[in-house]
């Protein structure tokens, strides 16, 4: 009876564990989680902190018990895996009581990302918050509803002022223009927060295109979020609590700092034990999540995977790729060698009220590297028949290879509830499969006049494209 | 300077027309067309009929004068094609002041479709309507504006009771539960009627999935419409005007019937001049859009188009097709020979709150018709992220070929607003690109806690698939 070891009890590492035990109830499955949570959507924390979600635990879509009892995994939390031996085939953990050493047969590092930290001085003040685990979530929501709760006692028809905080109603800063900083900063606006967003570089939302980054930057102003671009954060200064966000250029007094400037993969345990990494700072593997080391599997966001365009590995530790490779190699494990698929580098985020998704290559400096001749196109197109009582714009920005016509990606930008995140589907098509822009101009695309206009929106981005190559 | 000359002045028409003429300003481009409307949106019409759009008007994207003077289109309405001479290159129109020949060296039949009369007694009784133009559609709105100022007059605070018409205000019937059907029950719901709806099979949006038909079944059960399925109508009876509906098991009082029972194709003209019809009983059409006679093409409702999975002739009277097929067309014979692409099927339909799509083959008999070995499941999955405040469900029905994996069709429904439509564009390139039901369950589709389950409804349809097939 072979045992199947899994380091990290999030979504890859919890996606491979239970395909591996419903695909064969013989194999003993072994996960060690650091944390007290597995299988959490951290996704949704943005959420919860706005307060669209009440508790933690409805992030959490299988609970330790029900992997447990419900799905036979042994599911050990608070269990951290501090060393990975190769050749005896063992995994040490360490939790509160000491040490225990693990054999494996099959063996899955799934130890996920980290927040970066990046070089800013006053990081560890008082008021300064990440967003990568339910404990930071669980902070952040504890210091809105302590400032709400404050905000309410200053009411007049109240009583007396707060008295026992002293700062949390003024204005707050998020550094980092990415999917976190750019959700959480719709969920600290939606909680009467002065927002003050501040981004290094010249645009937020800098893996979609530049049509649709300013799309968002718009809305972001008309939502009264403060945005400065190319302001790079020096400092959080303040005493023992933040009280400003100091660029070269300005010193913005805040009373708050979410820093969101992206994750790293978390391979110091995989390192440790020989296991290659690739160029792009996370774990190697081949088609099947396999590293180097025989019988190590790797998955989700500590690890690459291939995209599906430039067939390179590359580092997207999105959720999707996270589950689907996971169960990919719980499947493997249970005998059924199964690939893992590569990545399109999709993403969608909402941003107040609109949303945006991007697929496949966009940047022109990755597609000439990848031997591809890019163009680039931005249309705005009715998201419903004219005449229809609603609708609104979406935005199509379309990246495709001038000589072959191939679609190399695509970005997507509409008012919420108009579509660009669902649209955008048609484009993962198009370049997973490598379709060229004349073949997507004909792709006979649902339509009916509340939904559409005749030509989606894809449609006539991709005939405008195909006009102009 | 050639002269390219359009029966027809609406969808395929009116495409083919501006594309020529844009792609090649020195041709002489001349529209026959019989009404005085062109380039409507006949799709909207239930909408206007409902109440949501104001005038008919709205419904033209471009006008007669605008394709006049800004296009520099010949455009002759109030003429109607009686003879097309493919010897001479001639076709004769008829209008109020006689008749005029006119030579063309490019030729396009764009006739359409008209509404199918089917073998029912009375239905040239008063108070019975079709929906095949915009005069249907006037006329329509009217009888609605009646009924509702009667109702009016009939509020007790409102004086005596309506002198002017006898009956408008009681149940309605509506025969036929295609797209037509389905959404005039909405429009004439939304205006208070008491309707009943009469399907002469088992289900209603037949081309649909049957998982599909039920659950907007059982959405038009809970908005009150009563459906009468296997209610093949005999008779339409009454005086002078429509006083039932009557089928072999019921006879139910209404004082309007709406008859949507599908469309034929306009095909007399063309087989007069010895234009070749497929199968179908619509024009028969290379890929590039050319009929059996030198020149002369056929586009839009009154032709076939080839379907992208079985590469059989199909007719398929839908508004993309049409626009797509008519502007390739115009561009052929401006110079750059194009092809019309093929057709999936596709469709979208809103019936009260709830939206869907279908693309591809669905039928079981098609598809073994067409070589294939049909196997369809059917899932229900969440359309957002469980904790999500909002969403709903979204179920998908595939049909794959079981031996080979080959995506053939997919059906979807969902509330309105949670993406069944757009959802369906991934099963749109699935389809036309010949995609496996193990690739599409590896699609990197868009994920974010506002617009979806990690894995998309259709990842989750396609994984299903592949496990049991």
């Amino acid at each position: 009876m072979d045992t199947f070891v899994v380091v990290g009890g999030d979504a890859a590492g919890m996606s491979a564990a239970s395909k591996a035990k419903r695909d064969d109830p013989d194999l003993d499955v072994v996960v060690f989680e650091r944390g007290e949570w597995v299988s959490y959507g951290a996704c949704g924390l943005p959420y919860y902190v706005k307060g669209e979600i009440q508790s933690l635990t409805d992030l959490v879509s299988v609970t330790p018990e029900e992997f447990r009892e419900e799905r036979d995994i042994d599911l050990r939390t608070g269990h951290d895996v501090v060393a990975i031996d190769p050749d005896d085939r063992t995994v040490t953990a360490r939790n509160d009581d000491g040490e225990v050493v693990q054999t494996y047969d099959h063996l899955l590092v799934a130890t996920g990302a980290a927040a970066v930290t990046p070089p800013i001085a006053g990081l560890d003040r008082e008021g300064v918050y990440t967003l990568g685990s339910m404990a930071d979530g669980k902070d952040l929501r504890e210091y809105v509803g302590r400032a709400r709760e404050h905000r309410d006692l200053q009411q007049p028809d109240r009583g007396p002022a707060c008295q026992f905080l002293e700062t949390c109603t003024g204005p707050v800063g998020v550094v980092g223009g990415g999917y976190i900083g750019v959700e959480m900063a719709e969920a600290l606006a939606a909680n009467d927060f002065e927002v003050h967003l501040f981004q290094r570089g010249g645009r937020i939302l800098k893996s979609f295109s530049e049509a649709t980054s300013e799309a968002v930057l718009d809305h972001l102003d008309e939502q009264d979020v403060a945005v400065y671009l190319h302001a790079e954060v020096e400092e959080l200064a303040g005493g023992e609590r933040v009280e400003a966000v100091v660029t070269a250029e300005e010193r913005v007094p805040v009373e708050m700092v979410l820093v969101g400037t992206g994750v790293r993969p978390r391979t110091a345990l995989a390192e440790e034990a020989g296991i290659e990494l690739g160029e792009t700072g996370a774990i190697a593997t081949d088609a099947y999540c396999e590293t180097n080391l025989p019988n190590v599997y790797a998955a989700g966001d500590c690890a690459e995977a291939d995209h599906v365009v430039t067939g390179d590995p590359v580092h997207v530790p999105l959720a999707l790729t996270a589950n689907r490779r996971g169960r990919a190699v719980g499947q493997t494990v249970a005998g059924e060698r199964t690939e893992g698929g590569g990545v399109a580098g999709t993403a969608a985020v909402k941003a107040f009220d609109v949303e945006a998704a991007r697929t496949g290559i966009l940047d022109h400096e990755t597609a000439r590297a990848a031997g591809f001749d890019p163009l680039t196109r931005t249309i705005d197109a009715n998201s419903r028949a004219g005449y229809y009582p609603e609708g609104g714009t979406v935005r199509v920005t379309l990246t495709v290879d001038r000589p072959s016509g191939r679609v190399l990606g695509g970005s997507l930008v509409s008012e919420y509830g108009e579509g660009a995140v669902h649209r955008s589907h048609a484009l993962v098509g198009a370049v997973t499969e490598g379709v060229t822009v004349a073949d997507l101009a004909n792709y006979d695309l649902a339509y009916a006049p509340p939904f559409n206009t005749t030509w989606d929106p894809v449609l006539t981005a991709a005939k405008v494209v195909e006009g102009e190559r």
